[in-house]
């Protein structure tokens, strides 16, 4: 059997895992990232990629790899990420030597779910789409007439940035700009406002006591799954400031969709009606309507991403 | 010689124009549009042609069109604008019978003007760009790895309809709804704007009557030429808001350029200083500097368009 390797390299946690060519995970793999050395982590990963290799037995056809930054357009390192001592190291060229022969590429991650999505999840449906991932923060990925916009430089995407807020801005910390689509709709938003929320209604820590949950945006998920007022108040609010950065990118692309991935997408339908809400007052008439939905392939979309990298 | 017939068909007026095959407009003329008639006013277009063909005696080689609105893929009808009468007309087909073996194509005329930028412009220095007309309205295309983006239903573009405006917008004129660019940024609002401030400070009149000008955007243009305070402070206005709008764009494509044609357009000097301040404050900073240009190819710049569709 041929079979693709994966390596979800994030800023927290990597994900190794082989995947197969019409896209089933075979096994996957997830350990801590080593930020502060990019050989080191990189042996690891191959050590890890044997192991399942030889448990596996496949033949390997090929390795993708994801990163959480910039890659360049000859997809060989990282160009730009938080993290110093992973720019510009040659990941690819270093894995070579471990793999000869075998075609290796790497490419940033949401870029690389949009490719897995079109390939494998709703690229069944739709051929012009923005890939969305609402998680810590908030990235994006633009797909046209089935292929990836990578943007003169190759940073496009940043959908994050898009301000949805003029006048009573909120700071982002990923970029320190005001008003920051990732400043109001992030997780990292969300556990804001829900904390800020149960401070104002302490009877909110008694229900989330009661799921041995905490204050954060997975308590606020719990809490809406069960019909709380103010938990779902606070998705609306996120869902509404979604709505304004999604339609900026709608006007301007007129996509058949909109592809929701990240663990804040889980929660998509306490958000669904007021996204759609905030489309119709924002987006032109003739871009409407446009489909919102959760991605079909799922939270392993970025180790799947990275397996399409490589497949012909 | 080998020509290039091209017709820029607008709301209210139609160019006629012969081109050369290395961008050179020969000749052109200007004369009403019939709204009312597709038929009348294709075939005076067809006299029109026929006339400066025998004047200037090249061969024809092709004829293209642009159309004030939604072109179809096959580039052969209109199908959505203001005038009804026009919607759904199969104006290549028409024309094809008076030129038989000739190519013949149609489309929108913004995306024409940023194919001919991209052919004969700026396309020399920009591989990624957002191309902006500010006139009446605001309209826009959009031109990836040299490749202009129509959208999921060609549709592509509608930059004027981003929202820059959430908690004091003024309704929008031509979708009818509230806080789009359009209805902060283009002629017409430049126009009530300044027409605003000459009612707050009459004196402007005086000034506004030595140069023979009206209280409009012309006359706005005209005393900021002459550095006029209140005029110069509402171009910064436009400008401003003209930011607001790009960034959005800026952040999702990463273009390496903003390149503005239309009457506006010609005032960029005044609006550079605000327009630059907003990308500032509203990109990512990894996707800086992006440059703001007049257009190369002048203000027949969909003329050329029309020609650049059926060159090879």
């Amino acid at each position: 059997m041929e079979v693709f390797g994966a390596l979800d390299i994030g800023g927290t946690k990597t994900i190794a895992g082989l995947v197969t060519a019409d896209g089933q995970i075979l096994c996957s793999e997830q350990f801590p990232t080593d930020r502060a050395n990019c050989h080191a982590h990189l042996h690891f990963c191959r050590q890890v990629l044997d192991t399942i290799l030889n448990r596996y037995g496949g033949t390997l056809r090929g390795l993708g790899l994801t990163l959480p930054g910039i890659v360049d357009p000859s997809h060989s390192y990282l160009v730009h990420s938080a993290y110093p001592a992973w720019n510009g190291q040659p990941v690819t060229a270093m894995l070579q030597r471990a793999y000869p022969g075998i075609p290796i590429m790497a490419e940033n991650d949401v870029n690389a779910c949009a490719l897995a999505e079109l390939h494998f999840g709703y690229g069944d449906r739709y051929s012009d789409f923005l890939w969305v991932t609402v998680s810590t923060g908030i990235g994006g990925a633009v797909v046209c007439s089935r292929k990836l916009i990578t943007g003169g430089a190759g940073f496009a995407g940043e959908l994050g940035h898009i301000k949805v807020e003029f006048d009573h801005p909120l700071r982002c910390p990923s970029c320190g700009g005001c008003g920051c689509l990732e400043a109001h709709a992030s997780g990292t938003a969300l556990n804001a406002l829900f904390c800020k929320t149960v401070t104002a209604h302490p009877q909110l820590l008694e229900a989330l006591g009661k799921l041995n949950a905490e204050p954060d945006a997975k308590g606020c998920a719990l809490l809406a799954q069960r019909k709380d007022h103010y938990a779902m108040g606070c998705f609306e609010i996120i869902g509404t400031y979604l709505g304004r950065g999604l339609s900026a990118g709608i006007n301007l692309l007129n996509p058949q969709a909109v592809i929701l991935g990240g663990g804040v997408a889980k929660s998509l339908p306490f958000m669904y009606n007021s996204i759609q809400h905030m489309l119709q007052q924002c987006v032109h008439p003739n871009l409407l309507p446009v489909d919102v939905v959760e991605t079909k392939i799922g939270y392993q979309a970025a180790l799947l991403g990275a397996a399409t990298l490589v497949m012909k």
